[in-house]
């Protein structure tokens, strides 16, 4: 499948919107202690810098050094340094080790940052390059930042939960349910039958979202809204964490393994449950969409309340149609919200929502040519798919065809669930 | 899904059948010294005597228990140290300990089996309880005992492999291919369309295999047999173990964590290959379908062959009304053979074929009721599909509409691939 | 240190030695099934044909390879199978993968264990080698297999307790002790100074015995008896399995991360101490000796009883000239006694004694020459020295001057501890 | 044993001493970025800001506490944070996520440092408590602090080593030996006899150095220096890293799991060997002693050269009464120099000396009473001592009885080695 690009791209508009996503990019970051931008609590949760540094990479290496012939690379060991995983293009940094690196400095990778930027903004204003040539791979790091944005707030979030000082990165009020709000869900049904799925190449889509192709769905219902704290809490009051019968197998060794019996970033202080965000401790909201649990949890727990997950089928079949808007990075909670309203007007934001499909190509994909076909092919094995953004994804970065994925035991992510059954 | 069952049935034609099964498990362990029953060389390759006790206590917990309340248990403890992974019924012996059992002795569990029999037997012939009861749990108790036929010999072929001795099985010609054979092979295409897939409940299946469902398949060719240990070769020599850009990133982690060049088995002598078969070892026939390789390497070499591999609907749909001949445990080869014709006339048997599908639950279907819906369903996680049955299962074992699942890094089994592509 | 040897053979006197020491072997395996042959419950416990073959392989390789220049090996792969860790010899098969080899069976083993004999015999009556030159390696491999007569019951003895099927061994009646038996201890006091420990070459000795060699030792005092069931629960009750300070570090991580409350083998059932022996399930005996602890739980008894373990040279120094006498494998009861009497003239057998000294080289020791000095020397580092033998040790192995070591955490032998203080 | 402490303190001169050890901290991270106090590249290389804290915890809870009842801690959650063993006085936090903590930013520690400065110093002027009271830990506290001013520099190599950037600590000009010296070492014999070790109790040490005592040493040579560099290529070159006979077991088996070939620090660039050090990467010099190997290497070597390790006995009988003057932390280098000289009179700093002694406790010895208890005596297993202090060890931190204990296997340290050999 060629990826799909947007026509008629003049070099200011383009060079715009780059600007505004390395400026949000800079807006998260404000908040930081020199010392944040180092630490790496655990391998999936990378440092600050390394953020920083690699998202601009990514820019120094799939555009600028095939378009523009007199670019000197700032310094060429970053190559090695801030390759995430792209195995044909040179010998990555061992992920785990990243936390391992105070050099270069915060300093240094601001600046590294700022000479590349003014090396594509060059690349996009002098015309000796076509842009249509360009737009493809600077398109795709843009929304390559937007992805390590939303990775940035669940690996700071990550790193500063493992400190008992429990660092706060905004203090940010929560949102407040009205207090009359009614928190039951509705069911809505929909036909199935032969319906379609996937992106049609229409603007820009990531290589794993296409093609646009045609599938079969049985009738079938889902929840007006996530599954909530007090409905988890319910579970996990009726046993949920120790009744084998709820799990699958690898799901149930996990549990007994970690010693899991919450979510992640719960706690429980004199018989009360609390949970770190990014602003700190805070009593558990009962309203609020549940997150920081797994596929495991969540399959576990769609069992016990005799439902299941939806399929990304049945999700996207769903809400394709539905306005994007709703609680993200841009509304700056960086929490998912106790939401008033519910239903299928919001379901986007707030929790990516896990569904019971595996991450494996459509029919007919084929991933990106060279070196950026590893961005996605690569990793559809062992992980499951999840829908609909969260509250520190970026707004612009989603879509109703967004494959998000992650390995079925992953918590880190502000991941939920929305409840399914059939007709 | 109820589970479906043949109507019909006489206790005498039930009996029959029960014991021409038992009596196969005996033919095959016949060349066998009492130690070999006792080593567990992997936590994967379970000893035989474990297989011999474990089958039988199927019966006990699922058959006798339930159905024959006067039935007094051979040893009480056995309960605990022949449950395989039934949580709902007990606590299972650790899987990776079932090698540090010497008692009860070889001569033990054969008198174990014989008691249970003894009382299976009686249950079927006294008619105090109606058959109709006692058939569904009983019948799946046969075909259980049948899928641990097929293990007993993969455990044991690997049990043999760690052994310098390199002990045989049993002393087997391999079938020769005519000299003049034809080796290429053909691709047949496949409409595709609205199609269905999935058991329709007439006579037996496993839970998993239902319900009947539709589906939308884009038309596709299938290769008209296995890839071939020559296919597979010129893969290796053309560098596929060492080049990342033919793996899944979880794969390339295996490949250098093992060190895996070749598949399983495959050792190089002087610049030949050969391969330990359970009649010792032998030099690699290149017309055989390839085995012993893990859903990566089959998935390597599809994306080498600038092919892929048949989502299990595509292999369903495609094969569902061949005729179930071929290459079984019954043929007695007990390893996979150079075929002389080919086609689509012969795709049982041989070597269980990796699809791309992730084994997951078909829609509507639900899992057997109490603990024997732990059989299937909860394994519904990381694995892959394979299809169609190899040299060492059992031929009334075997359906269309049959899914075996491994992890994807497994090669202890008799698996290969079949190359497709869409049209 | 030249080892030394005993002087004035003739052949047959050697042969009657070494088929003495061979029927011994085989009065301790007279009890097993085949199955129990095969098994290997951990890495340190080998399986008992490993044993039968391991110790026949050393005086094929070190006796009968060397001497015997028409001797043909029975087996030429067992010489890789069956060498322990001779590296200088060839490369010993995988220590923790000897419970993987169903081959060659427990006949063979028994046919290659006669056919070796043979080879001796008439090595030793055929008068072409001279005795003086066979003598030396033919005297270590006895003792060799003696120490292995010990490793035998130790190792059955693990591998029989993972087993929830608990097999006796033997049915041995403990010794009771007398009634009004006088539990209590006496300290006996040592003067020290220029003292001389070590072997002084008159006899048989292990090369890590000597050479005999001066050190000064501070006046100490000497528990007539080892610490027994009865004050180990004491300190168990005491919480000492919980307090810190009574652990070294290494000890105090092991003990979490093993969850041990108790020594190996003990269970509680119902408030009431068990512990599995070669019997099976006794309750525990206060008045025995405390077995199956390892060096951090003496070295954390002596510190919570506000004394200290007694150096090897202590320990030496005090009981070099005490009657070798007392509880060992050919008193048959496989397990630590009550002692009606106590005292320095007992010290020999029940339990080895884990003393305060780590196990290094004597000053001036010299390895024997060749692959023999592998025997002893490369393991001085990590581990410590036990003395006195124990209740499955033959009489006729220890000594002295005898030195045994094991890690610091090792529980499988019969090991206990003696209480020491200064003076 | 009760610890030694100087008589006749005043508090100025106290105060001097404390001063000027805490500002030579200072000079120490006087080069540093903010990001490199920050991370830990093992479990064994804290973070500087961990060091800095940790020490400063040290005065607060060993000084301030028990002595200056108004004193309220900087931040009561630091008691937790940086406790580095102590258990019997909290909760350590986990030694290998030291590096997983941002804050207390590295100015917050600074800030720590001067309040707990400011009330150590309150304490010492004001009278309030006698001098004689404080002392004992303060003083304890002083050397603490230079074994971290060490650990300091040796963890902070291992940081920036793991950095392909490759980061200089400071630019220092190697010493140059003489181009015409004489590099050959002479054998330097000692009498020993009935002799005594061990700290007599005037004058500061730790508690693991006395009593003093006798012990009886045969006669026996020292190298009148360590070996060099030059030295050492000579057994890699003989293929000392792959001859098994040279090599302890344990030490084999770490030799093939790490796959060592050479010290910590040296990589082999176009057949030339260079080693990193805290002024970059340079060509390794032949005549410097070589360092930052394991005690299995400083042994193997030691076997391979047909000579031994001493005891530490032997060390101090032989080096007590030398002046200790060298290449210690003052000099600046950071490194091991080439001297000019050699001989016993500059036995110390340079290198670590690994001798052939486990760290156990010597005769009569006692830890000191309470939490100080756990800074030496709980790692007496499993370590061996090294003697003489290194190029980064502080001078007046040094003394003939200093004994240094690491694990075996243990590279990251300035460890070395000096032959020895009997008479």
């Amino acid at each position: 499948m060629p990826i799909s690009t947007e026509t008629q791209h003049d070099g200011l508009s383009i060079l715009s919107r780059f600007s505004e996503v390395r400026r949000f990019t800079e807006y998260l970051m404000e908040p930081l202690e020199i010392e944040d931008y180092v630490v790496q609590a655990s391998p999936d949760a990378s440092p600050m810098k390394w953020h920083l540094a690699h998202t601009t990479w990514f820019f120094e290496r799939f555009v600028l050094t095939p378009f523009s012939p007199a670019y000197r690379p700032y310094d060429p060991r970053f190559d090695h340094l801030f390759n995430s995983y792209y195995e044909t293009v040179g010998k990555p940094f061992p992920r785990s080790a990243r936390g391992w690196l105070s050099r270069p400095t915060v300093k240094e990778i601001w600046g590294y940052r700022q000479y590349v930027e003014e090396h594509v903004e060059k690349l996009l204003l002098d015309n000796s390059t076509p842009l249509h040539s360009v737009w493809p791979a600077l398109e795709i790091g843009i929304h390559h930042e937007q992805q390590h944005q939303e990775l940035m707030l669940t690996d700071l979030k990550y790193n500063f939960y493992v400190n008992p000082l429990e660092p706060v990165y905004r203090e940010c009020a929560s949102r407040q349910a009205r207090p009359n709000t009614n928190n039951s869900f509705e069911w809505e049904t929909f036909d199935g039958g032969l319906v379609e799925i996937g992106h049609d190449g229409q603007g820009f889509a990531f290589d794993n979202e296409g093609p646009r192709h045609k599938l079969w769905l049985e009738p079938y219902r889902l929840a007006s809204r996530p599954v909530t704290n007090g409905e988890f809490l319910a579970f996990m009051e009726d046993g949920g964490y120790h009744e084998v019968s709820y799990w699958l197998s690898d799901g149930w060794t996990t549990v007994r393994r970690e010693g899991w019996r919450a979510p992640l970033y719960w706690e429980q202080i004199d018989g009360e449950w609390y949970y770190f965000t990014l602003s700190g401790m805070r009593a558990v909201d009962e309203r609020e969409p549940v997150t920081h649990i797994s596929f495991y949890e969540a399959d576990a727990y769609a069992r016990w309340a005799e439902k299941r997950l939806p399929t990304e089928a049945e999700w996207e079949n769903a809400f394709a149609s539905c306005k994007i808007k709703g609680n993200f990075a841009e509304t700056r909670y960086y929490h998912p919200c106790a939401d008033e309203t519910g239903g299928v007007e919001s379901v986007y934001g707030d929790v990516w929502e896990w569904t019971a499909s595996p991450y494996v190509p459509y029919p007919g994909n084929t991933p990106l040519e060279g070196a950026l076909g590893e961005y996605n092919a690569k990793f559809m094995a062992n992980q499951m798919v999840l829908r609909g953004g969260s509250c520190v994804t970026p707004a612009s970065h989603i879509r109703p065809t967004y494959r998000n994925f992650f390995q079925p035991d992953k918590r880190w992510q502000f991941s939920g669930l929305r409840l399914a059954e059939g007709c």
